[in-house]
């Protein structure tokens, strides 16, 4: 598989793991947000992940591969996921063959330091076609709230931002930006955990136990945007209690986080990005 | 979406919809061939769907196709649908937009008019790729027989056979050749049975339905084969019951065909082929 085609298969096979409490999976509808918009999304992705394998800037690949998974009506599936993904596949098409052990957090790394202030424009032009939840803005960077779409453009060119830089603002309240900006961090250290489990499990059920281990980790900072921190720990304690309880206690909690309309993304997000590392490395295969 | 994406989405939805009687589907998996095989057969099969989308011969898109489905490890997964689903794409394409509603059973036949000898060897060449269950060809056709794979591509260049030829000598007994020489009826019937299908029921919900209006209508070609005519009768005539009773016979249906180890492949490929042309006529939305 090349990896576009990896990034692709990550996005199937996170979506398909189950159970991933909060999240649509497999076996999990929501009335409005459906497995099969996350298909639609996955299909859609795929011209913006092979842009970015085969060398377009990282602004570019991404607001492509958003606005091919934009045409779906479950609205945003996978922005943040696709934020992650398009570095990673930038940096794995950089870095030699496929299925060659070499994607590193330092490779990841190199990619988000080479990007631009067309970059950064390019990803604003993204928010145009998605819905996506965020948080108002640091205080001093009003002018380049995300929300703003492609109208923010002219202040990212005048503060001659690149795409780290913009992601640089978000990282304390955002864990895609704080893969950015931090080496990607859990992401590779959720691929190790993908590589340590055996191969006896199925990739999709690897990717829901490990889901399980990161919300378990820290708690997941969509939530905490949509309803507090306090929600948030909550959120990661009871992941831990379920990690520990086993199944029943696992669906449970499901149960509730959907009750109450806790949907904790950015943790599905780290999900696929480390099942790309461990499907580029060949350390999950399918 | 363009014809090649709405193939991939294609093959996904048709997978995603259950339950579908006998065939892995979103809350089935079986020991050795999982739904996430699936997933990644029809993401390793984008790159043959876009050839054929930029206008390859259909025999080198249908080898791409297959090669790529067959990076995985549940064996077969999308053999026969992507037999299928090459042509409708490559009619698609020449036929003008995606989603304007063109795509005819006569585009369909047209394409396979005009397949050559040359896509004939490469159909061959793709059984080397996959393991595929194919009955004894006709007694005046051994040297053709498609178990041979590429071996037979000097009898096939010898007899002048076409793509179209090959397939003629197996329509009789297999239902993904008869649509080939038959107008693609029953993939179009599929279409318009889907297209008739209430907005409100999800795209995958639709195929689950007309998988199994279409596994009552006419025998399993695939299951004829492994288990004779009289067991896919049978299987037809419960099919229809299941149709009628509702949810929970349906339910025994499928617990039934898979204690018995009964797939019926070949109504699973005509329902991809049916999703494709919904799809692409704009009939079904995701």
């Amino acid at each position: 598989m090349t990896p576009a085609e990896n990034a692709q298969l990550a996005l199937l096979l996170e979506v398909a793991g189950t159970p991933k409490p909060g999240n649509v999976d497999r076996e999990r509808d929501f009335p409005d947000l459906r497995f099969e918009h996350f298909l639609a999304g996955a299909v859609g992705s795929g011209s913006g992940l092979r842009a970015a394998e085969d060398g377009a800037p990282v602004g570019e690949a991404f607001e492509r591969a958003v606005a091919g998974m934009s045409r779906q009506r479950g609205g945003n599936t996978q922005f943040g996921a696709l934020l992650l993904l398009v570095p990673l596949v930038r940096a794995a098409a950089s870095g030699g063959e496929s299925g060659s052990g070499d994607l590193s957090p330092e490779d990841a790394t190199r990619v988000v330091e080479a990007t631009t202030t067309e970059d950064a424009a390019n990803f604003y032009r993204a928010f145009d076609h998605a819905d996506v939840f965020v948080d108002d803005p640091p205080e001093d960077a009003q002018t380049l709230d995300v929300r703003r779409g492609s109208d923010a453009i002219p202040a990212v060119e005048e503060r001659d931002a690149t795409l780290s830089d913009v992601l640089a603002l978000g990282d304390d309240d955002d864990d895609v930006a704080a893969e950015w900006t931090g080496g990607f961090e859990r992401t590779f250290r959720a691929a190790d955990r993908l590589a340590d489990l055996p191969d006896s499990v199925p990739a999709s059920a690897k990717a829901a136990q490990v889901y399980l281990e990161l919300l378990a980790r820290e708690p997941d900072t969509l939530v905490a945007k949509q309803h507090g921190t306090k929600t948030a720990e909550s959120v990661r304690v009871r992941a831990q209690e379920a990690l520990e309880g086993g199944p029943e206690v696992v669906a449970a909690f499901a149960e509730s986080l959907v009750a109450d309309g806790v949907n904790p993304g950015t943790t599905a997000d780290l999900t696929a990005a480390g099942l790309f590392v461990a499907l580029e490395r060949g350390e999950v295969t399918v």
